[in-house]
């Protein structure tokens, strides 16, 4: 596309969305599902315009250096489509969290006070190459009551561009603010930065991509920020665990998808079953494949082990790694996951219920599991339905981020007249 | 004091400060009131100790260049500490927020999903002259859980420190983590930006003071901060507005307390009721010394007003001046409301009730209130208790800032060996 004046650009779809946005606030369940359904039969009309700018920017990956992986993550067909659709009626079929009393209080002097969800307001959405996050994110934003400016990566800007398309003629079609949804179109990386000057028109930034690229967002956004930096998860086999749920769940943790977030990167086994559980344990994650790193203790229980370092510790592998370490007592492991860990998920293999309180009580993370595996923090394991990201902060929004985390809420407050003495 | 290492010491604090709030999770409510219980003796105990710190305080006011109203503010009495007793009752009469099931899913494979409050870990306050908010501060933060760094100002340095040494007393009498409340024993101003850099330890920060402090603090802050600007609240008066409670609620949200953040700056009437109403409660301004500054329609319809400018409508006045508009209908009250307002509280007097529910649906203010007066908006008033702040943001906590909205959450899922398939 042909040059652009990026302040005044940036500016003029921010405004739009505060626009839309406050249309937005008036729109009830009903209509906000018409323009999810309309979105499905849009999908299934336009699947070959759909697939044919897929096409385009499958022919371009290479220009950009994609590596395999990458444009199949990229690539559209008709199954994945589908599989929009899916994700679609699962949105539908959540209810509409807007207007939702949340808490009231009559107070003496006949004051009705409550407190009532609202939207957040924008949404300035960063995303790289899967396309389909263009439609997931769009449904749960709008479903939320929020404007959203979408901004993808360039490997996806046709497919999006596509599906941009499909979002602008459903709202059109059922009577929605059409800017509501906004597609920047530009693939100059200086517009995010200007985008996250506006704090004025955006609420919330959220960025999903690779580490630098949201390490600059939370430094230059003057806007709250939903982020997650690093999944750097634990599983601790505490001295009561059952051998065979201990070597179930690391496994699982581990290896299920090691390339996900929730994937565990550290075993902490309690010092009393070391020479017990332990070897078990490493045998099936090593028949697995999985890369064993471990601390001088550890090393003499396994062979085949590599000695770990201490920067092992505050490593995300996303691969068949995992750093080991024997701990003498369970506070030693909570202190070891508070100093290496980034606060996402962490596991608990035990029998005893005083040890899970403590566990449970002590580690400070969004997520903490007694005797399953870390692979389930996930809105949809956890019953969010959709998820827009998942938080590792503790403030307004922690863990799998759905519908609800998307709002914040106003104080309404009834009265006859009332006033202070 | 002497000289200072300020990157030091303020990095030994905040580290403190994580490490006491790491114990604090277990610390159950028993505990912490009986802390605040053991805070109300040693007040009273103390009080000629907390007299004579406060008389130094008093005696270089002057040397601070206070006005006679700060150094009112300043000022501890007999009757002010038992003020500050009576504070503590209060925030000892409800319930500890910390451990609550926020709400929980069983999943279809018997993994059990909940979401249990915790606290937000460590508070970095910084606040203005009044000592008494040295307590209250310490009594909200600990209560909900979180240690707290004191940043008081250098006119209230004797009398904080006096309190400080009260609150570690009863914190090591009662067994308490004393590191739980630090106060920065340095009135240097750049302690402050050194905290800001800390969010590594230090989880929020709450500024309560002038618009300046508030800037930069939001402007330097690396962590999330609670805060609001402005309080430039309005009042609407609807074409069917009952004219007794138009001027009722008017004149109280001017001028019961005219220098606060909720009380009213500026009027906005419907023009079907110009002519009728507006007069009326002009003239009950006008005898209650308020100064009008009025739009042209609304000046030919009061005697002894000023005409109001731009700038008028985007002014806090903390005073008693109000600026007057004349709007065609709603909407143009609502739009007004957002260019000018600060999203703080709003009132509208009505008889109608799909008036009511338009301007409660559409308004985007923390309080949106029908026939009662703006000075609702407050943690007393609204049944939260005490208060530390109240928000004009959107994110995790909006209005009174209390208990609860020092907290967060963290899901704990229990298991019985759960895998993913």
């Amino acid at each position: 596309m042909t040059e652009l004046d990026l302040p005044h650009y940036t500016q003029l779809l921010a405004q739009q969305a505060r626009e839309a946005s406050r249309k937005l606030v008036s729109a009830n369940g009903n209509k906000k599902n018409d323009w999810l359904r309309r979105m499905i039969e849009l999908i299934r009309q336009r699947t070959p315009e759909l697939l044919e700018a897929n096409a385009r920017d499958l022919q371009q990956a290479p220009e950009y250096g994609l590596a395999e992986a990458s444009i199949d993550r990229l690539r559209l067909t008709e199954a994945r489509l589908q599989g929009i659709e899916t994700a679609l009626e699962e949105i539908i079929a959540l209810p509409n969290p807007i207007g939702e009393v949340i808490g009231s209080n009559m107070r003496p002097n006949g004051l009705l006070v409550t407190r009532i969800r609202v939207p957040l307001g924008v949404v300035f959405f960063i995303y790289e190459s899967r396309p389909n996050v263009t439609i997931d994110a769009a449904a749960l934003c709008v479903k939320s009551g929020n404007a959203v400016i979408l901004r993808g990566g360039k490997e996806a800007f046709h497919s999006n561009m596509a599906f941009y398309a499909l979002l602008q003629q459903g709202l059109k079609d059922v009577g929605l603010p059409e800017q509501a949804v906004q597609l920047v179109e530009t693939t100059d990386r200086e517009a995010v930065g200007h985008f996250l000057k506006l704090s004025e028109y955006i609420d919330v930034t959220i960025p999903r991509g690779g580490k630098g690229l949201i390490e600059r967002v939370a430094r230059d956004a003057t806007m709250p920020v939903i982020k997650h930096f690093d999944g750097i998860c634990h599983v601790y086999l505490d001295k009561s665990a059952d051998p065979e749920l201990a070597e179930s769940i690391t496994v699982n943790s581990k290896c299920q998808r090691p390339g996900v977030c929730n994937a565990a990167e550290s075993l902490l086994v309690h010092t009393d079953i070391a020479a017990t559980v332990f070897p078990r344990v490493a045998q099936a994650l090593l028949e697995q494949g999985v890369e064993l790193r471990c601390c001088p203790q550890s090393m003499e229980l396994v062979s085949g082990a590599k000695p770990v370092t201490e920067k092992d510790f505050g490593t995300e592998y996303g691969a068949k790694i995992m750093s080991v370490k024997i701990v003498n007592d369970m506070d030693e492991a909570i202190r070891h996951i508070h100093k290496y860990g980034s606060g996402h998920t962490e596991s608990i293999v035990t029998t005893e219920l005083a040890a899970a309180e403590k566990f449970t009580t002590e580690v400070d993370s969004a997520a903490v599991i007694v005797n399953a595996s870390t692979r389930f923090n996930d809105g949809g394991e956890f019953g969010l339905g959709a998820e827009i990201g998942i938080s590792t902060d503790k403030f307004h929004a922690r863990g799998p981020c759905g519908l609800v985390e998307l709002t914040s809420y106003k104080y309404v407050a009834h009265g006859a007249g009332q006033i202070r003495e």
